[in-house]
């Protein structure tokens, strides 16, 4: 049979076009794919308690300067399974492909999840591909959930409490810009570049240190920004959280590029960027040993959870000024993740 | 706050919009809904292997006569756990939804949602909700993924063997028909219903009888239709299964439509239809057992895997003709699941 270029409607049918795309990825995720070709994937499982997770990436555009839908889908959801506490083990990747789109750049796709799984040491179990008529879908659209497996006690919002400091692993900001300025054409896209990456080997590192048990809670810092971690762990705490704005870190080029676009880094979505809870004494030796990862190098204490009861979110900069962040209605953004 | 009548593109930027409608999703699946709102939810899991699956759900239209999307996603992947012998336990939902979508409608999915789960006994206990611009997605969107645990040994292709009978719980076609008769208004979608259905339950208490043990493998008979079903069992055993065209259970009236469409019901996809593999002394049993649920009144063995090794099916009729039945290669049909 003739090699097709394009993604048809045909191959969403169930008949033997979707059975040679389904072959297709399967055999381009190689060592990555677990589980028979069976209405479900049987596995292994040896767990009294698992974490569960679901995100679908609308990623536009689907391929970037330094990553893909395919590496952001399976970066997103092992890091929201290893942020609490889990051992990412079996991914499902389910598709919605648009006819028309490039058989070449699936695959394309489809390798950037191989390469992340194995990155992540991660299975992908199970999948599922539709395809829908031009105008019915962006591009494509991907699904992932994940399970994972508790090797320690889970991490929780609930153990966080007053006094508590809160620690970014790296700049904020960087993915979003980075996606704007390929779609808005404004030339930033090779100086600032996604941050987005699977997480979890660093994650384990940390929790499996002497210092894991002063993390109290970690949030993939990922739709709505810093400004939505800390409003939701104001909530959760019942207590005002302080940020000191100064020691965000923000890059330069950035912080520019979101000026330009009269947005603040504070709300943009990253792909690769923690925020920790921990408890105050242990705080700075967390960001060091957070620091020894490349990724992480500019990791820094920005704020604590205030004794005051009540929900807010404090900012506070060097020069006196302290002002309340304001919980966003919506975003004047276009969808990034 | 004033109530938003349509879904806006900031109900998807993770900022205040998202939150109440995540808000408004998790209360109207009430009782359903498992897991705090974390990264991840964590679970109880009591098993040394689990079943996991996934389905993207681009059902046009989204409602339909005797169901909609949100039932379809539930019955879907409830079903492809429970016929590899797995009790479904946990769900994730996710839903990629298009600018202007009316949140009326929305609500009504989600209410489906927790009846389907309901009646399946399952949890959702994870869920995403992405929003995209006003013809980047057809109307709505949703993804489930799903974990069972195993209380008893997994069914599977590979015990079936030459000679086991080859037994179809109910009507097929009834689904397709009743979209395409609403799409295309062919006025049969009032006398020929859908017939999604979570059918663990039926599945449960089957194996669970003394005639549990003769069923080797069951398939939920979806897109591609039963034909793809038929040739999947003759790849994976090496025989050619043959089967009686005559004691397909079809509606006259579903019959009439294809017949209008020129297509054969053999290919169309089913969302509560079961074709099961199962020791041939014990078919009539196992055909009996499943009459006696109203949703499998038409059961019926349909043909046999034979002892002719090679690939194919053979289908044969009363007036002593037999051809063979080639697989698609695609299928002139619009999507239907």
């Amino acid at each position: 049979m003739e090699e097709l270029a394009f993604i048809e409607l045909d191959h969403g049918t169930g008949a033997k076009l979707s059975q040679d795309l389904i072959d297709m990825i399967t055999s381009t995720l190689e060592d990555v794919h677990l589980g028979k070709m069976e209405d479900s994937a049987i596995l292994p499982m040896n767990a009294s308690q698992i974490a569960m997770t679901t995100d679908s990436f609308v990623v536009a555009p689907p391929f970037f300067g330094n990553g893909d839908i395919g590496k952001i889908a399976v970066a997103g959801t092992v890091n929201d399974l290893a942020v609490m506490g889990a051992k990412p083990l079996y991914l499902t990747l389910a598709m919605i492909i648009e006819e028309g789109f490039p058989i070449r750049d699936l695959k394309r796709i489809v390798s950037s999840v191989r390469e992340a799984a194995r990155e992540a040491k991660v299975k992908i179990v199970a999948g599922d591909t539709k395809v829908v008529a031009k105008g019915e879908a962006d591009k494509i659209f991907l699904n992932t959930a994940g399970v994972g497996i508790f090797e320690r006690e889970p991490l929780s919002t609930s153990k966080v409490s007053a006094g508590d400091k809160m620690i970014l692993s790296s700049n904020i900001g960087d993915h979003s810009i980075h996606l704007l300025s390929i779609r808005e054409g404004l030339g930033y896209e090779s100086r600032v570049l996604s941050d987005c990456a699977p997480l979890n080997n660093h994650i384990d590192k940390l929790l499996s240190s002497k210092l894991g048990e002063s993390v109290m809670s970690i949030r993939d810092v990922t739709r709505g920004g810093l400004a939505e971690v800390m409003h939701e762990f104001s909530q959760k705490t019942g207590r005002v959280i302080a940020c000191n704005e100064d020691a965000l870190p923000i890059r330069l080029e950035t912080e520019m590029a979101a000026d330009m676009l009269g947005v603040n880094p504070i709300h943009l979505a990253n792909e690769g960027c923690l925020c920790m809870f921990v408890k105050p004494d242990m705080a700075d030796e967390v960001v060091a040993f957070l620091r020894e990862f490349e990724h992480f190098k500019n990791a820094c204490v920005i704020g604590e959870v205030t004794k005051t009861t009540g929900t807010g979110v404090l900012m506070s900069k060097k020069d006196g000024m302290t002002y309340e962040l304001e919980q966003l209605i919506g975003a004047e953004l276009p969808r990034l993740c």
